[in-house]
């Protein structure tokens, strides 16, 4: 086991309470006074997460979708946040904030309180945000999937990972950069596919890796068709249709789109919400007895990709 | 305004919603299906708030006492936390787990959920920890002081500051050492007084400026007794009583014991409090109509220090 490894041990064997699902989930759940609570709470780290580079404003937003996006995928409509900021200069510091606050509006978020802290210089910068929802229905986790239901995806897959390599080849913008760095939780469909599924979480790390670790929570197997990953009009008018580019979009990760298992007498439902939000839901593949994820085009079995997603961020 | 101060107004105007409190207190106080949610979010860096060679399980004890004492002091039982943590290196990690587990444990306070991100090599590591409890009862506000009350403050003051001077005078150890290094959130007390007083906060950058930021909060004036701060046996046997040792103990901060105003028809509740604790609960002062902050030492006026303590953690 690496050092992380070791360490995610032994801070699981610490998280004893039903609440915290056992880290093995995006949030954890807590029942207070008649009502259930969701809370997550997400660092980002310059020059890991980030880079010195990036527009505040987007560094902000990121920081914000990718906690609401916790909450949606157990169902959960923000309450509100709090936020650990350390400081950089006052420029930057001055837009960052600006920035927030746009975002909070844009979501209908509120920020509650947080702290503010100096680092040494030439440290980098640290940030870290605790997003508390609400959930009014049943809150979905990752390990609820059962064999026959079938494996959906909200929206598209693979743009942010082509606005990386775009921003990485010297592109300024494009609607793929956009989504690289304004991420879209689902906060709308969230909770109304809350409870139609089995099980469901975001996608954060890779289409595969988060649908490989949803079927190792839930003790099934999982085959995803390929062929079915939806793909954004400009992924495939930059990268083509390929095979190819589906692999690479269903492992490049900040998608930030709904992973979920529903039973196929939900299918009706789930079309209904999709055309209410106008939002894309894909049927992509199905849950099934044994353990492991397996990936077909069509009729055809294709061989897994060495690299799934990313492994690192590992407690949700 | 300083490039911090201005960012913090900046801040401020983002925290629209009622349960922020407008970044003026400890803590967010959020209602949710009939219960009162207590939030609170701090960080720690090192080279800042602890050092490189800082005992790992003290770091824990550390990042987590501070949190809960925000809880106590808003009169909440914690209800569990999620921690935000920058890993350093396997062993450092492992002893700092190890004492993470036996702080929560005897606080009883489960771990939630959280975070886990590297660094780049050589970054300072930078810790976050957020602390959700529930109030049962009244939660008092910074502000909720009024002229005619006592001021009061539980156990004693000082012991932590001087546990700093002794480290950096080379001491190992000791009882003033440990009290700087695990502080005790007043999590008992904290309910129960929540009960009878009017304003309430903890003393965490030292009581005089503490003291003085519930003034203006509440927009009163308030009088502190010098000679009625109440030091511990080991510091004034390390220090002498002398008014000297006082006011130093008064600006040191670190205490993290629990600053509150009652009016005097609770005096006897309050004493009854501390008796069942068996914890000193100290009248130190007055609150009175105007504004400031000024201090006595019996019959004579004394003049107020040039620090009345640490100006930096500003977000509570």
């Amino acid at each position: 086991m690496t050092g992380e490894g070791a360490f995610l041990a032994e801070l699981r064997a610490l998280a004893t309470a039903p609440a915290a699902r056992g880290f093995g989930d995006d949030a954890a759940v807590l029942a207070v006074g008649g009502a259930t609570l969701v809370l997550t709470h997400d660092m980002i780290v310059e020059g890991v997460h980030f880079l010195r580079d990036d527009p505040p404003g987007d560094v902000a937003w990121k920081l914000l979708a990718v906690n609401l996006s916790d909450l949606a995928a157990k169902g959960a409509r923000p309450l509100g946040v709090l936020m650990g900021y350390t400081l950089r200069e006052p420029d930057w510091d001055a837009v960052f904030v600006a920035g927030m606050g746009r975002a909070l509006a844009h979501f209908g978020v509120s920020l509650l309180g947080g702290d503010t802290v100096s680092a040494p210089a030439g440290a980098p910068q640290s940030l870290g945000l605790t997003a508390i929802g609400e959930a009014a229905g049943p809150v979905p986790a990752r390990s609820g999937a059962s064999a026959g239901e079938s494996l959906w995806v909200t929206g598209t897959i693979g743009d942010a990972g082509a606005g990386l390599r775009e921003l990485q080849g010297g592109r300024r913008g494009g609607p793929m950069i956009e989504r690289y760095r304004r991420p879209t939780p689902r906060l709308e469909a969230g909770p109304r596919l809350a409870r139609l599924a089995g099980a469901m979480m975001d996608v954060s790390d890779g289409l595969l890796i988060d649908a490989r670790r949803m079927a190792e929570a839930s003790g099934t197997a999982m085959t995803i068709d390929i062929g079915h990953v939806p793909l954004s009009g400009p992924l495939i008018a930059a990268e083509g249709e390929s095979r190819a580019t589906r692999l690479a979009a269903a492992t490049a990760g900040d998608d930030y789109e709904l992973l979920f298992s529903a039973n196929d007498a939900a299918t009706q439902d789930i079309f209904a919400v999709a055309e209410e939000l106008r939002l894309n839901v894909t049927r992509i593949g199905r849950v099934s007895p044994g353990s492991g994820l397996q990936l077909r085009d069509g009729n055809d079995l294709v061989t897994l990709p060495e690299s799934l997603g990313w492994e690192h961020r590992a407690l949700g």
